[in-house]
């Protein structure tokens, strides 16, 4: 059983980062980004108003700039050459006051430098200088979306993980389905469901497991706010509404597994269903059949939206789509590439996505299916296996 | 009971900025920070790759721009004079192309335009242009940290909010202390206490509680794998560690209450406490002492960090601290300003902080109580009243 990505996998990517770097002719680089940190080092953190950086030197020597409370734990996880910290933000000295030194003892001045931004971001509070400001460069070259390019491509270790992930938000919505009845708040049916998926899953998969997701968060099934008539707003958040019979329900189901994710969504609707439900409820899924026929590797990501719009509009249903057919994921819930009519992407075997095309009717509700899917050569792989069917969708 | 921030204020703070806008002579704004969107116009909603702003035009007006699938949603909360969306990210039409449209129809372009960032930002696979390349301004102003400034001093109501969070993450810290025992994993304590409290809140509360901090978390009670020598780390992450009779514990508990967080954090020991543990732990109390000594509205923030690192330094245990004493908190779990050495920022009433020196010793454990204070003309006022003494920290 598989709870974390091997580091010699992790040695690969960073190796493989830096050969990119030096055949563009970049001589160093510093990232910020936290999740590419975590992508290329293993070591993941709770970023703060404190800058944390990896900084790969013109010798390719990988460092970690970090704060003194996370100096001891970067030397556990992070396997970097070099661990750099510095007592606290915003300190008596700048930490970029710091980070310069660093940059000048490593040799970074007057050498073609890489960034994925110009400086420390962080809304917890932070202000700083830009790294333009603090050291002098042969040329500054934005490497912007270059971790998350070589994120697209997922690893079978990676798919590995997500498959992990589904099995473990497939029992919570089972649980969310079990407990969604009439008279029930939704945040004490999502709490209930997470809950128990959590304790459930710690212990199939003992003490090794690493959500790697945030505080509290391992194993969640949710409604979001889509209950009832909220149904039909697509990101209504979490709040308190008590279902109702013939409610309209669009759930989400996740779990954090070494930080990878996946995504499971259901239309259901509560004890009963309407013809005029059933109506928009097979309109969706046809959509995403529409998709999955479509779906190989070779093609632009955006036919697969086109397709499914086509359809939308051949049934009379284009005005109350509200959004795109899916997006990638992995280590963050949405991700480049997406399936969009104006993303022309190729997919390529090992890419994964959500497809999700939604139909939204007012005061009726939302109808949304959310599949992870695996792009292969000749087509895709359904890594979701949850029932899909109208009949499965009831909660009695 | 109240369990929002009423209409009429969040009204008064837009007018307020706005003010601040023209006194500043900035004819318009644009702003992007979806927590700074909240607090100006109440519209709660989860940011992703899809460009989200809040707009003020040169008459004063307030335009959201929002994707399609947030139309309807920001219709509903979000009290702005208009609400305007685009299809899709990425699209066939980029969403600042539609931008752009609004900018020109309302007047913005030659005027002096102030933004948070010049561009929308997101780690979702986001790429997109710069405000600065879109539209032609006599003058581009930053107005990063504007708005948060102006989140510095909390209003009563504001306070209120604090106060209901803090009811309810004792509530769970106090279940997670009743089942912390030795053979128990730290994450199925964390999930039964969050999830019992969850629970407990939502049905003593009723159906107009929203908690607007995220899927799935409304309390909790964490370790966030602070156990044992773990706990050394002050932000280890979350991770299946089985707590042993003599661990060092440490702790962390928050609710989301319209928003609103708060930080109660306790060192804990489980069954036994040793002479050793007993040091650091009265050393750590003392050092809080230290700070609530020194609050008072009229005083530098430094000052609070300096008094609490000077009694440390006195106590010959400054090279066993790895951070300031504290930071505000709000909408944030962590915001600016910051009981730290180099703050000079001055108290004011009606601020609120974090008081949490903390002290770490390798192998024992960390050694850290968090308070919720409240800064008043003369002094503060304590917002946690959990116990902080060694006795009620012994889990049994």
């Amino acid at each position: 059983m598989l709870l974390a990505i091997p580091k010699e996998e992790i040695m690969e990517r960073r190796n493989k980062f830096i050969s990119r770097l030096h055949a563009s002719d970049v001589e160093c680089a510093i990232l910020f980004n936290a999740i590419d940190i975590f992508y290329l080092t293993g070591f993941h953190f709770h970023p703060t108003e404190r800058p944390m950086g990896l900084l790969i030197d013109p010798s390719g020597r990988s460092h970690m700039f970090v704060p003194a409370l996370e100096h001891e734990h970067a030397e556990l996880y992070a396997g970097a050459d070099f661990v750099h910290s510095y007592p606290e933000y915003p300190g008596l000295r700048h930490p970029m006051e710091y980070l310069k030194d660093i940059l000048i003892d490593y040799q970074f001045a007057s050498k073609t430098i890489g960034f994925d931004s110009d400086g420390y971001g962080s809304p917890m509070g932070y202000r700083g200088p830009r790294i333009s400001d603090l050291v002098t460069a042969k040329r500054f070259v934005s490497l912007y979306g270059w971790v998350e390019e070589a994120r697209y491509v997922k690893s079978p270790n990676e798919i590995e993980l997500i498959k992990e992930s589904l099995r473990w938000s497939h029992l919570a919505h089972r649980l969310l389905q079990k407990y969604a009845k009439p008279g029930v708040d939704a945040i004490e049916i999502e709490s209930r469901a997470s809950h128990e998926a959590s304790l459930i899953m710690l212990d199939a998969l003992g003490n090794d497991y690493k959500p790697y997701g945030g505080y509290g968060q391992n194993v969640i099934a949710v409604f979001r706010g889509q209950v009832g008539p909220m149904s039909a707003i697509p990101h209504a958040v979490t709040q308190s509404i008590t279902l109702k019979r013939g409610d309209t329900l669009v759930t989400g189901a996740d779990a954090a597994v070494w930080g990878y994710h996946s995504e499971l969504e259901r239309t259901m609707f509560v004890q009963e269903v309407s013809k005029e439900q059933e109506h928009y409820f097979n309109l969706m899924v046809e959509a995403q059949n529409v998709a999955f026929r479509t779906i190989r590797a070779g093609i632009p990501a955006s036919e697969v939206d086109k397709e499914v719009q086509r359809f939308l509009q051949e049934s009379g249903v284009a005005h109350l789509t509200r959004h795109h057919t899916g997006h990638s994921l992995g280590l963050r819930n949405h991700e480049a590439p997406f399936f969009d009519t104006g993303d022309p992407t190729i997919l390529q075997a090992g890419m994964i996505f959500s497809v999700e095309p939604g139909i939204y009717v007012k005061e009726l509700g939302g109808f949304r299916h959310a599949e992870t899917i695996l792009v292969t050569e000749n087509g895709m792989e359904m890594l979701t296996y949850y029932p899909r069917d109208l009949e499965s969708m009831i909660c009695h």
